[in-house]
């Protein structure tokens, strides 16, 4: 709905408002059922007062169009067509149907992110000028086309990307074969290809308390269970019921920043492997810690780990590149999985990404960028000093793009979410990676550029010493 | 499994064989409890005479890494570390899980079309000659990368790409507007979107007898029933059960190539608007009809039909660009799952596509590519009258990539598909679209050149006609 009433028309907005909804209605758009966001939404969206909105609904619900219930909101009621043909009832298939939706926070991340007027406080991804975007452009120019990859691609992907990648991460100390890896279409993919080619109803994915995975639903749209486990050498059996899971990020966890000591990862290792639970270890941000570490995969050598790497958080999201390294017949078995999914990832995207790996491209970038992000690091974290002293802690980033700042008071609420969203400033707060952790705010110094981190962070702050939500 | 032992090697064929398995085993890509492939197929794959294969596997016996069971086959028993330290049992955990495997015949080719070796008699793709592999490697060099394009895009898919599949589809009779659109990585991936977005557990899917559906498993796998039903008008009253949807593809439907007639296209819509069951229009073969053909979105007014369409079948599959186009309030959902699903398409191969179809390259490539199919598609019909007039029955084709052949006997057995292997040859049997038609075979001339069209088909004359399988 990215649709506004234009201030300068000859038709005033009330009546273009009425107008547009109606037509949505008529057309199917909206469908009998759907539920209306709320006028203060509505009133966002369309950039006018909430007056105006008042008024409109008004109208449309005098057309028989719309109807309220006090306390659960204004619906569709009906369609000039209505009367005439029946028309699915799309709201009652979206509602009955399977797949769990977006918390509400996120949604409107999701449809703001792309806004550019947006001060993006919070964001997993990459200013636009840290992406090597002329060297990108070069380096399209200069591939050549490979004719087989314009065609439907093995099942495991094309096998000059599955080569690039063991060199790859051979430097990381991970030692596999092609025939350990499957390109995916990000992380995000990898997680669902996962949960729906080795897990079942009913499986356990064992996590620690505050988690990325709880922003998305990948494992409980297919029917399992999540359970907090913030130290897992407290596990020493594990529940009869099904096939369970340890899901790690290892390093530079997503949102704590937290990377294990070697130590830990030891400990992790050998308790999972005597309970021969599987680990899945999400390693997206490990190429971007400041210091060197190792992932966890390395001292693998027993199959117990799923590891999962990509291009989205060092090279460009956009190209929708990832990989999963595990045992011959677990990849097998996905790369199945994904044929029946999306017959395979862009070749074109795989092709500029073998580019980039073998040519020594990519290794330049990313030394470089964990420069620039480190700079940004120390910026954002000067920042919080002066504003948040007294009211916050936080630790001194050691890569990625995060700083994980916990409030003492419970001061990051929707309302704060909203307000802010109304300034036009986006932040993640810490309920969308622990349902009810108003502490938190998740911080990102990789997005916004140092203005908008100064306004931005100010902004915030005033908010937060005022109250003003 | 693309490993093959070196016949030039110092080490015998069977000890290579025996230790490649051996380290298979160790390293856990093959877990306890995994089945090997059948001696016959072993043989095949790695190239050795059956003799070799058998000792080999006694070998491993002996060693107590494999088990035979009389009638079930020969599974890994256990591993060199497996008396030290146990693994995760990822047999168990593919066994039990949730998605559906491919059916062996679609894993066998998906195995072997990457092959150069292999005539593909029944492919559903382009051959790389009839791909604008040279057109496309220029548009490379010449299209401007998108900043913001190289970040995560928007939910529904660029908004670029959008208005041009806007001005696109309305070249057939589809009129639409961007906030209806909703960006895929290639049709498979609507049919699971809307799987997930709009059905639910015990949901009926119903669609003709033979059917493209029946060779994958998006709604299967989703826990819904498929139910056949060659004659819509039959259906009167809807089953209480649950929300349930009507597939079809009105124009070169596939594996059949039948396009309905306008009155069928009326009669069909009324039917399905009556019973207020939404159709799900599957028009990827839409754009190759030889005869000017109109979706049925066209006639369209009240948003029943979900239409998916894409580029895989006309410009190039490895892009994974394809299209939903329904009412909003049910993209904006399909859009939700997706973001949840894999964060959007590959926005590389979007400006791509953008750029084909903005500046006519799309269309003048697509009305060249319907002349040559044409041509095809005589070739095979004549091919086909030469060996199977008396055997067999067909239509001549009227668009798309091929020939729904019935043969008066059911011929077409899964032992005639692994002979014709054995000889290089891959075919697409009637039972992967309806399991018990033995009778039919989908035959493309899309692929193929004319000389590994007639080896092909002379080669499968041959070994119905002796019955050497």
């Amino acid at each position: 709905m990215h649709w506004q009433p234009t201030k300068q028309h000859h038709i005033s907005l009330h009546t273009q408002i009425v107008e547009w909804i109606a037509t949505r209605i008529a057309s199917g758009d909206f469908p009998i059922g759907m539920q209306l966001p709320t006028q203060r939404a509505l009133a966002m969206q369309f950039n006018v007062n909430r007056s105006t909105i008042t008024s409109a609904l008004d109208e449309l619900k005098a057309r028989g169009l719309l109807e309220a219930y006090v306390g659960r909101g204004t619906f569709v009621t009906a369609s000039p067509w209505h009367t005439l043909l029946p028309t699915p009832n799309w709201q009652q298939h979206i509602n009955d149907s399977i797949h769990k939706p977006n918390i509400d926070t996120i949604q409107l991340i999701n449809d703001y992110e792309p806004n550019e007027q947006m001060i993006r406080l919070g964001t997993g991804e990459l200013a636009p000028s840290l992406l090597p975007r002329t060297a990108l452009q070069q380096s399209l120019a200069s591939i050549t086309l490979d004719e087989k990859l314009l065609n439907y691609c093995e099942p495991q992907g094309s096998i000059a990307l599955r080569q690039a990648i063991c060199a790859h991460v051979e430097k990381r100390g991970i030692i596999t074969t092609p025939r350990n890896i499957l390109v995916v279409s990000g992380a995000l993919q990898a997680l669902q290809l996962i949960a729906l080619g080795l897990l079942q109803r009913g499986s356990i994915i064992f996590q620690p308390s505050a988690s990325y995975l709880n922003s998305i639903h990948p494992f409980q749209s297919a029917g399992m269970y999540m359970r907090t486990l913030d130290d897992v050498t407290t596990l020493t059996s594990l529940p009869h019921a099904a096939q369970s899971l340890y899901y790690a990020m290892p390093t530079l966890h997503n949102p704590s920043g937290y990377t294990w000591t070697d130590e830990e990862r030891k400990t992790y290792y050998t308790v999972c492997q005597k309970l021969a639970l599987p680990i899945l270890e999400d390693d997206v941000y490990g190429e971007l810690s400041f210091q060197p570490t190792q992932p966890l995969k390395a001292i693998d050598t027993t199959g117990h780990v799923l590891y999962v790497g990509s291009v989205s958080k060092t090279l460009s999201p956009g190209l929708r590149i990832g990989w999963i390294i595990a045992p011959e017949a677990v990849i097998t078995r996905l790369a199945d999985v994904k044929m029946q999914t999306d017959y395979g990832s862009s070749t074109l995207s795989q092709q500029l990404v073998t580019h980039w790996l073998t040519s020594g491209k990519y290794d330049a970038h990313v030394a470089t960028l964990k420069e620039t992000l480190h700079v940004r690091a120390q910026f954002l974290h000067a920042l919080l000093l002066h504003h948040f002293q007294d009211l916050a802690s936080w630790e001194q980033s050691t890569g990625g793009f995060y700083i994980w700042v916990r409030f003492h008071e419970p001061v990051i609420q929707k309302s704060l979410f909203l307000s802010l969203l109304q300034q036009n400033i986006l932040i993640h707060p810490g309920y969308m990676y622990e349902l009810n952790d108003f502490h938190h705010i998740r911080l990102s110094y990789a997005y916004a550029s140092f203005d908008d981190l100064t306004t931005g962070i100010e902004q915030l702050a005033k908010a937060i010493k005022r109250r003003t939500y």
